[in-house]
């Protein structure tokens, strides 16, 4: 039984985690895997599309072209120790979808606003952002204190 | 045109950073990602399947299921800040391969042994690994003091 939604716990641990990998593949089956930065309502994850680090159009993305490929995407946040034991992720598989506006593009702005100083100047206005809607969510340890 | 070699600094980003994320595709087009440490030789990368956290046999793992039927990876390291101007990324892209014995086993068990002091209490040698031959690498800023 695939699980769709969080759990508090993992709600927490995706409020406090800054960065997560999102990983998308091309038709051809080849995986790509880039660090984002993400925020959540408690149903979908947000992460935009920076211009930055590469002078590209956020269409030729690698990760966009992905999706337009295969909308199939994996998404990890996951809290590194050396000590293994605490060692926590949280795995959401899904489908990725590119919003440039409406109503999921205004919820995203909005919740990457409030999670991210950074955002303070730099517009999210003009910036597409990937949806990913759970179809399977699992997780290890999420809670951290 | 593609490089397969990692730069000094690229190798030094690799020697110094202590986790990873694997993607892979299943032959759907379903991408997985996990964290994993990793250990490098220069050429390759080593990556060990732990028994731990989940009490799944190595060959029932995801990742090991989805490489028997797609050997295509991605693997990321990358490191976070909040002055994003300091986000440093390395991205290999290649193929993955189960190693259980032979002299690839060999060596990724030596070098993970050497990189992570906590192998001295948990034996690599009865344990896969997977050994990723890049053939596309790509970074930005791998460098950090």
């Amino acid at each position: 039984m695939k699980r769709t939604h969080f759990t508090d716990r993992e709600l927490d641990f995706l409020t406090r985690m800054r960065v997560g990998r999102l990983a998308t593949a091309d038709a051809a089956g080849q995986p790509h895997v880039v660090p984002v930065v993400f925020a959540t309502d408690g149903r979908n994850i947000y992460t935009p599309l920076d211009e930055k680090p590469k002078r590209v159009q956020p269409r030729e993305l690698k990760r966009v072209r992905n999706l337009f490929e295969n909308p199939k995407v994996a998404f990890i946040v996951d809290h590194y120790e050396e000590e293994w034991t605490q060692l926590s992720w949280l795995l959401v598989r899904g489908t990725g979808t590119l919003v440039e506006n409406g109503e999921a593009h205004v919820t995203g702005v909005r919740l990457l606003q409030k999670k991210y100083a950074q955002y303070e100047k730099m517009s999210l206005k003009d910036r597409p952002l990937i949806v990913i809607a759970p179809s399977d969510v699992t997780s290890w340890k999420p809670l951290q204190e």
